[in-house]
Parts: C-alpha cells; sequence; structure tokens
C-alpha cells in the first residue's frame, strides 16, 4: 500500500495548516463538480492510484476510532459478472415501480458504470470489529455504517481532485453482494463504487441535467427549535 | 440564508475547475486535520455562517437526488438542557458496560461538547420524502439516511476550513431526540452536532491521544476478491 503524502513531507509546516479564502473557494468547486459518475473510460487505473485513495478514506473520522470500513477490490471477472447480474435482477424489479414515462427515463439514465469503470470497490462495515471496544455505538450502533460512508465520501472527493471519477452503486441485494464476494459474516454491505477515468465534468447531477429530479434550496432543510 | 460563493464569482473560470498537487496537499491536510472536536470555546457563532455551512452541505451526493438531510438548529435552552440530560442517561449506561479502567479514562475524555459549543445543530434523514422518486433507493433504504451521512461529512470539512470545529454525539437516543425537537414522524435522527471554535488544533484523535484506542494501518482494511 503507498504512503500518502511523503511527496510534500519536506514542504510541510510544522502545526496546524491555515486554509485560506483561496483553498475554500476550490473547496467549494471540487463539492460543487464532484459527481455520481455513470459514464467512465475503459482506461485502466493503477492498482497504487486506488490504494492511495484508500488510505486516503482512512482519515475519516469512525464512531470510537472504530475504523469499520473494509475495501473489496472486485477484479475477477466471474464476480464482477454476478455482481452484474445482482444489479440487472434489483433495477428490473425497481424499473417496475415506476410510473411508464419515468421507467423509459430511468432506463436512459443509464445508472451502472459496472460495464466501463475500470476499478470496482464493494464497500462494507465491519459491526464486529473490536477495535474502538464498543465506545460512542451502544444506543446507536448504526454510527459504525454510518462511519463507512464518510470513508467513501473522502475516497470520492480525494478521487475527483485527482480527475477521477466515482459512482456509487446502490441498486443491488446486500445479502447477494456478501455472499458474491466471500466476507466475513458480520460485514455489512454500504455500497459498491465504480472509480474510473469520467467521460466528462459536469456541475450539475446527470438525474438533474436529465429531467428526472431537481434540486431544493438549502432554506427547506433546515429547522429553528 | 446566504449564498454561497458570491464573493469569488467574479474569479470562476469557465469550464470545469483543474485541481493541482497544491491543492490535493491541503486536503490532505484538512482531512488529516479535521477532529470529533469536544472542547470549545464559547464565543458565538454568527447565524449567517452556519447557514453557509448548512448551504454547502446541500451540495453532497444523495440517492436518487433525493436531498434528505433535515438540519434542526437547537437554539431553545430547555431544548438544550433536555438533550444534555438524554446524553447524560445514555453515558451512564455506556458507562457500566466498560471495565472499570476504561470507565475512569472513558469519563476524562469529555464526549460531549454540548455545555460549551455555541452553535447545536440536529440531524435527521426525512425517510418519507418524495424527492428523488423511490429512485436507487429501492432495495437499500438506508442509503437515505447515508446521503444524510455524507451531507455531514460535508458540513465538517466545510466548518473545519475555515476554522471551525465539529463534535459528532452519538451517545443519544434516537426517539427522544425526535421527541424533543418535535420533529415529523417519519425523520430518523442521524447525530447531533456541537459546532464552534476549537481550544485548539490537531493532528491526532482525542482517543488516540489518550491511549484508548489507535488507528490501524489502511492495508488490514482492503480485501482482494
Amino acid at each position: 500500500m503507498t504512503r500518502v503524502g511523503e511527496a510534500s513531507v519536506a514542504e510541510r509546516r510544522e502545526g496546524p495548516p491555515q486554509f485560506d479564502a483561496a483553498f475554500r473557494a476550490l473547496l467549494y468547486d471540487l463539492l460543487k463538480w464532484r459527481r455520481d459518475v455513470r459514464r467512465f473510460k475503459r482506461s485502466a487505473l493503477p492498482r497504487e492510484t486506488v490504494e492511495r485513495l484508500i488510505a486516503i478514506a482512512c482519515l475519516s473520522p469512525s464512531v470510537g476510532l472504530s475504523g469499520p470500513w473494509r475495501f473489496v477490490m472486485v477484479e475477477d471477472t466471474s464476480r464482477r459478472a454476478a455482481i452484474r447480474q445482482c444489479f440487472e435482477a434489483c433495477n428490473q424489479e425497481a424499473l417496475e415501480m415506476q410510473a411508464p414515462d419515468r421507467a423509459a427515463l430511468y432506463a436512459r439514465l443509464k445508472l451502472a458504470g459496472l460495464d466501463d469503470a475500470p476499478c470496482h470497490i464493494a464497500v462494507f462495515s465491519d459491526r464486529a470489529t473490536a477495535q474502538g471496544k464498543g465506545l460512542g455505538r451502544l444506543t446507536m450502533p448504526e454510527t459504525l455504517d454510518y462511519s463507512v460512508v464518510t470513508a467513501v465520501h473522502t475516497l470520492w472527493l480525494a478521487a475527483r481532485a485527482e480527475g477521477l471519477g466515482v459512482g456509487w452503486v446502490s441498486i443491488l441485494d446486500p445479502a447477494r453482494m456478501a455472499e458474491i464476494l466471500d466476507v466475513p459474516r458480520d460485514w455489512v454491505f454500504i455500497g459498491h463504487l465504480c472509480v474510473g477515468y469520467p467521460v466528462k465534468d459536469d456541475d450539475m447531477p446527470a438525474l438533474e441535467r436529465e429531467g428526472w429530479e431537481r434540486r431544493h434550496p438549502p432554506e427547506g432543510a433546515v429547522l429553528y427549535r
């Protein structure tokens, strides 16, 4: 596994970094231009790159410092095919629950980058980890899974900052994913990530561009109590 | 609600931003120096600042573009007191499940910034939202909650980039939180955030510094299949 940040060690200051307005503007751009990518170039991604992204993801917060994230690099062709089948079955069911006009649109959205993305990472939460000694998760054990989600999000942002795209596939059966990938019984499936070079950059979500849904103003999401 | 990024609109390029090695090094620093902050200065935080952070958080990914995040700004003194009581009750129970030597350490960790942080945000997931039209969440409805977690993480990073700290309190009873804050029945409690100016910056988690737990190398979190 590649160590992170070695190249810039020499440049590093002593003490905490200062983040200025220019950095915040770029961070805002990163968040604005991060996308759930579905259309990838087929160019291969060096394993070293992916391992570096995972190492960065491990800087994420986790309840009680439990670090419950588990990354399964799916490389085997037959396992990839089984995941694709799982997606197709679940997607068919999802299509049937939509109105016909929506279903046609839905089909056009090309929800899965499963065929083109060079790198597939299935992400799990180790619900049985002893790390963290149970701290902070007594009343809300789901915070273990939430910790894993922050790691996925970190990987996503770090990838985008390298010009890479990530697509999160959620139309899958968690139990079947655990079976296909032969992971320990206590691991809970969180999501399946396609990673690679995006066909294009965009500051608008595909679902919005295609007229499926639009984002709403933040005001509507805030209550005062 | 403050609009975001207005100050730098004039500087913005046409087309996608380019992120260079210097930006990536700072992003890495941001991730490395983000902390789960427990010790806050009591200085007030302008409401405008918090609303700006929430607006940035709303750039986060969400399943089917559902935007299920709901931010409850807890300002009322009696509601804050009720949340503190909820924490104390849950924390007592958690203490009793730890070995005595650990319990003493645990108590010293000062898990809650509830007393000092000027800003308290309870975060919920609206499981009943019509936004997104159910897309992508048929097999895994929990992806709605995961979307909210990415928004919390975004807020956390944006706050840190402004020199602010966030502490996520998870030792709470979700049902009681919904009751205290009188939120719609379908909202699921995700976490309670303390936001304010940290007493100090740190690149090591408090739990690690206090000898409670250490982080493990990323290698152990990766499988190849």
